[in-house]
């Protein structure tokens, strides 16, 4: 069955692989599923047909015969539980796997985006300068917390895994603020992510998108 | 064999169930698993032995055998695959299932625990009463849109799952706030999820740790 996955029609970052569609073609890449995008733009998914697919009107979804699921980490677990490549075997590395998928979306993840937030939606405001020491320690003390967890390990937990790819895509939201530096380990780490070649191709096919060739 | 979970030795809402052991403790009576709690203080949560089982020094964590969990949608998730009661049979209703789950993790939750950041710990900050209405404009969002996909159905996709039980602990964090009550079918569906003798028993054990009977 054809897996329809769905895109901004340009999105906000320019290219540079942020949006979350990037993790599932990162995905989908690692266990070599062919798959179709649909692009939509910020009008369209605010608008009973996205909707009806995605109750918080975001990107991306995944679409599948007759199953339609939203929310990046539970796309992302779908494709690791139905292919191989992303999960370990044994039985309890699978699940400690998962929750590594778990820990980058609701603990690593969260103080990253309010660091965005701060800088994007209030950058403008007049307690944003003040309030930002507070915004930026919030990120250092899970980013210590991991580096220490991680050490000179390649990935998390064994070999690569589903984990690692959420882990590093929420890691790369920090390249630009330069904090990520502040980790010689994870600088490292999210290097490796993004030296994969199912990685390369993924951030490729969202920037052709993004960065139409010149003609 | 045995199953033990760690909470707070002594939880900082006081026994509202607030705390993420509850969450666990609810899939566990939901499921009709025994398990054991070890209570940890603040202290030993940062210390070397509770790190290795938890690398960001939180509770809850879950050990069974030689498999040590944390993260709460991880374990949450760990028990309803391995126990009949909170995923679906069907193969595409337990996919939908699982993305209630990260949903609530990833979606509304962290614009409510912004909410609880701004209150508590920036609560006297200079700035924080001309921010609240953005922080409480982003968890509007999230509740309206959340409210528009239940309707007037009692669970989000069919019978309750484990969907149900993450969005319902997620929400309850709004409570003392009245939000919820700008949403009667959020906050109807709330109590359902409280009236379930799982929830209740799950609370009531909580709450016995932190609220010692007098005498």
């Amino acid at each position: 069955m054809t897996i329809t996955i769905t895109a901004f029609d340009r999105s906000p970052d320019g290219g540079k692989g942020l949006a979350r569609d990037t993790r599932v073609r990162w995905a989908l890449e690692e266990v070599g599923q062919p798959y179709e995008v649909r692009l939509v733009s910020f009008g369209a998914m605010k608008e009973p047909a996205h909707l009806a697919l995605h109750p918080f009107g975001q990107i991306p979804t995944y679409e599948e015969g007759d199953l339609g699921l939203f929310e990046t980490g539970a796309i992302v677990f779908h494709i690791a539980e139905h292919h191989a490549g992303l999960l370990p075997d044994d039985a309890n590395a699978r699940a400690r796997a998962i929750t590594w998928i778990f820990a980058a979306l609701s603990t690593v993840e969260p103080p990253i985006l309010e660091l965005m937030t701060a800088r994007i939606f209030e950058g403008d405001k007049p307690w944003t300068a003040q309030r930002m020491p507070l915004v930026l320690d919030r990120v250092r003390d899970r980013l210590g917390q991991l580096s220490a967890r991680l050490g000179d390990a390649d990935w998390l937990d064994g070999a690569f895994s589903a984990g690692d790819l959420m882990m590093v895509s929420v890691l790369l939201r920090l390249r630009a603020s330069g904090l990520l530096d502040e980790y010689p380990n994870l600088s490292a780490y999210v290097a490796r992510g993004e030296a994969r070649p199912a990685y390369k191709r993924a951030f490729d096919a969202q920037l052709a998108v993004n960065k139409p060739p010149a003609g």
